[in-house]
């Protein structure tokens, strides 16, 4: 791993939580502009998030998500250049983490007042990390494993037919446009492992205003629902590429 | 039809149906995040899933629509790789059908914590099949056939122009966002005979708490509607390409 | 102007009115699924129906609007191959004209029901032609001049820069939604001629139960403005390209 | 300076804050259609308005913000044809800065009969100046900051791999709205210093009806942080490209 490759992955999903978690920050926390704004709100911020992101972070390849990386591996397809090997691939993860600790903490300082104002501690932890609307682990992280599921299995398919249709950061930013439209509505759609770990060490350790319990109960769910999900849309993608 | 044609086909006729569900049962079932986030948002998720169906079957041409089949077969052209005839066309439909059905059931394992809720079963139904805001079959058939000409005259035209515009998958999803804002008011724009049937079986088949009927009076009007309007579209596309 | 010109025209202009007329009645008319939608829903339903009557009008290089072809007749651009007197523009304006009036006979029958519904005559005629929010002849004739001048210096500068960015039928349609997010917010955004006169027309002759007037003391109001704005940003792109 | 440059860098950074201002005045300026329309439609409007300048003023490079222009400078790239010094940075920042009082007053004219209503003077303001929705210059600021660092890095980056991506304008409208979304929320995202002063300029100087203070005390953040965030962004990008 290059020093460009490594502050590309940096960057690059530093600003992926940045907007991430600013867009539910923005929507959820008390007396911001874009307060009570909508799902669909929340769909495009992470999407054009996923969007910022990859696009600073195209020298790696720009997975951004441990989910897209075991499902390229399932797939059978090379990624990073053909050296994706666990060693590799556990490397890159640990940079993503970095990135996205960071992230966390910069959408913390550009919403600080906001923090301040006295709200559920269960909403300041949404601005970080997914929770479900009705809890059960076992059909949380079947929701998680579907959502994720489509996102892998459209970047390992786009990947392929890539030459000749080229939207690139675009065409992936509107996939989660629309997973989040349509598969979010149980758990938030975390579909990244680190997405949703790494934020949530950030909301233990920040010294955030009346915060409250970090959820470590369901922290496991979308860790291994979206590495899940992506190996299954590998392992399928095979029948058809 | 190949192995990889086939599997294309399932797999985008499936993730067509998951996410467009999907986003009705984030919309209309109870204590999901997107619960009455509004019609844009319910137009987007559905053409975002037709940007993601499509791509997935990219393999096949991805009509993932017998009205698109038959509008392409009745403007003259060319499809399946200028094979269209009767025998072809109905395996590709029961492969749509397949998927479709799979995709329905997907999206009630997604949305399951959320279908076990106290609901209309009208909304129940809803989120798998569309139905009239004001009954009337003439008017709604001639609804769905308005809706569905606009789609297929601009696959149609757009497919013969395609070299020079490029959009692809992007430009039918964008369609599709808005024929659902624009005529999808009266009926909920079924616009494709299997995207209503498949899901509407399933309803029936399918173990949801607290169902009704599946409204089986209603069922022919979006699939001869679509049927007719592909058809028509077909046909005036002659006058100009 | 060849047959296939000649019905491109008429089915793109149709396609614009229907879609655009269409997602008005969605959000304003009683009982349908859009009812209350919201600006942004009316914005990206008028921006996807340019999306796809351009599309559908591609022959004819898809003016469908004589605002922009006085404006790029005002620029010293050729248009229409070169052809652009006013013998020839009148005769593509009165062709609009045609598609458009079928455009909004199309909308009325695909929300029918709705129509038959009580409402205010005001809102029905609202689905068909734009009124102020404000009435000022003078100010609301500005703002026509204002939003139709940044519809076709948009249009003349990217016509010639095109070849760069070629994002065609797409970059128009955004930058419609633009406008109307922007500037529809007192008159509802005529900018052009025939879109608002020929509906008004379909309104007066179209058997609508409960109807009023067709407001014809305001119907020059949405056709000189725009041809105003028109051929103001004609001139002034002279300065830059 | 060509003419040509000259021009299209007043027309373009006009048609940004006329359409920017346009679509604050259509959400929050009383008896418009848009009223209380929603973020998203002013960040797809602001959004758009990025669109619809940047294409307006591509003979210059279309920066159309300082920030832009001073994060370029700060990440060695050349810019303005390997030209970027003092002198000529800040003769198109004073370009700019006349076609966006330009685009404030088009602004006041498309709305004039809405600035007539009675409405709270801090609201009146709020169409031409971002203001923040808690005060503290300290955290306004850093808010400030990090929304300009994300656009200028982006630009930075999105600059040098631009040949295999290809989106160019439309690409930096998608990162403006999703900042709007996910970073607007505190401060109402100026993330430009010419954007906020002209416009809070034009507010001193014209006749509004019912106007109140221009609120100067707040008017060095939304000029310095983004010059700081630019800056920040542009040596960061070093350690990427």
């Amino acid at each position: 791993m290059t020093g460009q490759v490594f502050w590309s992955e940096v960057i690059g999903s530093a600003l992926l939580i940045l907007l991430g978690a600013g867009v539910v920050a923005n929507v959820i926390l008390p007396k911001t502009k874009g307060f009570a704004g909508g799902w669909l709100l929340i769909n495009f911020g992470w999407g054009l998030a996923v969007f910022t992101g990859v696009y600073a972070a195209w020298k790696s390849g720009a997975h951004l998500n441990p989910a897209v990386t075991v499902g390229i591996w399932a797939s059978g397809a090379d990624t990073y250049g053909g050296s994706a090997n666990l060693t590799v691939t556990f490397g890159h993860t640990l940079v993503y983490f970095a990135g996205e600790f960071i992230g966390a903490v910069l959408a913390f300082l550009a919403y600080k007042k906001h923090f301040d104002q006295d709200a559920d501690p269960a909403v300041k932890l949404g601005v970080f990390s997914t929770g479900p609307e009705l809890r059960s682990y076992a059909w949380n992280f079947i929701t998680e494993v579907i959502g994720t599921f489509v996102l892998v299995y459209w970047v390992v398919v786009s990947g392929v037919k890539e030459n000749s249709s080229g939207l690139g950061a675009l065409g992936v930013a509107l996939v989660v446009v629309g997973i989040g439209a349509s598969l979010g509505g149980p758990t938030g759609y975390a579909i990244n492992p680190t997405r949703d770990l790494a934020p949530r060490i950030a909301h233990a350790l920040l010294p955030i205003k009346g915060k409250g319990s970090s959820d470590w109960s369901y922290a496991w769910v979308p860790v291994l629902g979206p590495l899940v999900g992506g190996v299954l849309a590998g392992l399928l993608s095979q029948a058809t590429i």
